[in-house]
């Protein structure tokens, strides 16, 4: 059963299926063999068809609840009340008794609840193999990793058991999954998503993230979900996903940027360089053409999520609980989190003084530039490789991805075809903060475009 | 000779006086007793006096010159081209071949270029004391510190040596020392001058500030200094001196926190208390009432700037230096510099969310009033006891002080008074970056009722 959006509305609206009907369905699901490694936990089943059924009286206020009837998962960083949230570490769990407000907004809107998704620990890696709650299968080939951090969500999308997946994008958590699970990643801008209510990665430019089957399903439950929290600190008041000239401008007149051949990195794999070769291709045939840049600016804020000061903010957060309980912590993660001790104080500025000014020199770049074209990942990974290089292959996989939030960017990852081995490649738009719209706009376009190439 | 510019410029319109003159002068004045400790360097007194003659034939463009033939002096721990920057470690000492953008604005307004002041060395302090090149006598009762950072800066424009002095200020340099001296220190939001061109303390939150005899004196020159500049990452595109409805609402309608009387605190002394009671007194006939407010949230990041991961910026400016030449250092200075080295990076990240969540907070305070008005210090100290207590003394210094530029404020100090032993003490008005037009029309109004009191 497809039970996206822009299929269920319709069926919704004629009667021809009902919520509790979609349900019903995705209960049955839950313990099918693609499903291993998806769930930390999931709703009771006789109180979601309950909620579901109470869903079917109140069609008639369809027009008022945007996301009628799709069904929510929700990554275990993000609070539900009465459900506990664990961040895959079930010594940490604690039961919220209020939902973050996102959660409370998908809610109001709509949406059935069905369970909690599987991430790496703490939300620290690209990989989703980091969790005591087993291994998400890749959809397309269990012999690879469905990536991370938020590995479950995008399966969950994926293999048709959420319509909407509620996940998290510090340094690709939102959009590495998307490419290795064929879904759209939607990545808003920091301050764009309440953060309340979570379990902090790098609370000062992490943000809560959609996956869904197409851009405009994503973005349908971004409007829904965005909205200044005068609670939460990192919130912004003026954000607008509509901002500047974004709706207005047509899109054959998008100047594109790609970084330059030589730092476009695949690591040897042909299949993904030949896949973005063929983007660049049907990118340029839409838009106003691609221009190669300079990428270093962009590479040197990647140095800093998983080798530098940024890792503190993931102390501030957990570190704590993981000194008190070490064996609670996955090896990787706790290794990398408090290892972030052997950073100083006068670190941490150096990296807001390098992140200011790399804003500073960009504001040039985007004024060129309606928005960047890279892979979403650099090459796909098997399980095997990933246990066999737990960082190495975690932070290969962030080399399109870590320096998004840093730099206030918006991000949309989008399927872009199958290597040989059936794993998907995705690739990735981007752009500045409150470009979301465009960013939508341009990935229908474009996956358009790709659907009609040979 | 009185060289504000309010007493210069129509003398110089007038043909009256000359700017040769004013510079012939000042250059006698400086071997003076009361200049004893203000100056690190100062101008080539050849070079210094055609300089002004040059001005002096200029005098047909003074409409085009708003600085026109006013007397300017240098913290030194900012660039003038050609002259050496000391930050008050002759060990430090380089010699720019630019100066910083608020110089070259500065000089290009018409001013004449005097010196360089003294300053507590790295800018880190808030005593007057902590210089190899002596104690600048507070003009008042030499028993007393000028206080600083901007000593030298302060003690020139009190003693007629300066119409206008750059200073800067990170926790207080720029208003604690108006205070001591009775002078205007009007100290701008972060972002609103370009801070290249010095030797940081606090990069991040920062900024360079200017002493001048009166308010509206002071604000001609910030009105010329401040503006945009592309290439200081932390320079504020949209800042607007004149924002909101600053300059239309009517100042008798204007409302006034002021700290709650528990929270006041003058530490025995019931001179400055009684003159703050005074201040309070005009200010509530002044504007539309003052009302007592709790001052916690202002005080919590107090406690940042020199007990916790604030100091560690001084670190990224100046801590290699002082690793590799510890014996070059003020030992307070270096100490505390090098002791930032205990704070660790997470330390940072939980100061920063402090601030963040501060600011938040404040959002609906200032929504409810128009300004904060404070004492700029808490007492009045003496030479004798900084030395004794150095760390005490000047953390007390900044009771009023150190919270204002981590949560983006601007503010003044003026004068308001003389304690028994002569030396004066000022309030501080306080408002959100953007609104220094309101600041310096509320200060003269309040200065102008002060006057007229018995």
């Amino acid at each position: 059963m497809n039970i996206t959006n822009s299929t269920l509305r319709p069926r919704y609206t004629s009667g021809e299926i009902k919520p509790s009907e979609v349900m019903a369905h995705v209960l049955g699901r839950l313990d099918d063999p693609d499903q291993a490694g998806v769930w930390i936990s999931s709703v009771e089943p006789d109180a979601a068809m309950a909620a579901a059924r109470k869903m079917d009286e109140r069609i008639g206020e369809i027009d008022k609840l945007p996301l009628y009837g799709l069904v929510l998962s929700i990554k275990d960083c993000i609070d539900l009340a009465g459900a506990p949230t664990t961040a895959a570490c079930p010594e940490f769990a604690y039961t919220p008794k209020a939902s973050g407000p996102v959660v409370e907004k998908a809610i109001e809107a709509g949406t059935l609840y069905i369970g909690k998704t599987n991430m790496d620990q703490f939300a620290t890696g690209l990989v989703g193999v980091r969790s005591p709650y087993g291994v998400a299968r890749n959809p397309h080939n269990p012999g690879y990793i469905p990536s991370g951090s938020s590995s479950g969500a995008a399966v969950s999308i994926a293999t048709g058991t959420s319509s909407i997946a509620l996940a998290t994008d510090t340094g690709g958590s939102g959009r590495v999954p998307a490419s290795y699970c064929s879904i759209t990643g939607l990545k808003p801008g920091p301050g764009a998503l309440s953060g309340r209510g979570m379990v902090h990665a790098c609370r000062s430019f992490e943000t809560i993230s959609i996956f869904a089957q197409t851009p405009a399903d994503a973005f349908m439950a971004l409007e829904v979900l965005a909205g200044y929290d005068a609670d939460d600190c990192f919130s912004d008041p003026s954000y607008c996903l509509f901002a500047g000239d974004a709706a207005s401008t047509p899109l054959h007149e998008m100047r594109i940027a790609a970084p330059m051949r030589s730092q476009r990195k695949f690591f040897g794999n042909r299949d993904t360089e030949n896949l973005f070769e063929q983007a660049l291709a049907t990118a340029g045939e839409v838009f106003a053409g691609i221009e190669d840049v300079d990428f270093t600016v962009f590479l040197e804020i990647n140095d800093l999520m998983y080798f530098g000061p940024f890792l503190a903010e993931r102390d501030v957060a957990v570190g704590d609980f993981l000194r008190a309980r070490p064996e609670a912590g996955e090896k990787v993660v706790r290794e990398l989190i408090l290892g972030s001790g052997s950073q100083t104080a006068a670190d941490v500025y150096r990296a807001l003084y390098g992140v200011a000014e790399a804003r500073r020199r960009l504001e040039s770049f985007w004024r060129k530039f309606d928005a960047l074209l890279v892979p979403t990942v650099r090459t796909i990974q098997t399980v095997d490789e990933v246990m066999r290089e737990p960082l190495e292959s975690n932070f290969d996989n962030g080399y399109y991805t870590h320096f998004a939030n840093p730099l206030g960017l918006a991000s949309i990852s989008i399927p872009n075809g199958l290597t040989p081995p059936g794993v998907p490649h995705g690739i990735t738009l981007l752009v500045p903060a409150g470009g979301e719209s465009l960013l939508v706009r341009m990935a229908e376009e474009f996956l358009d475009a790709r659907h009609k190439r040979p």
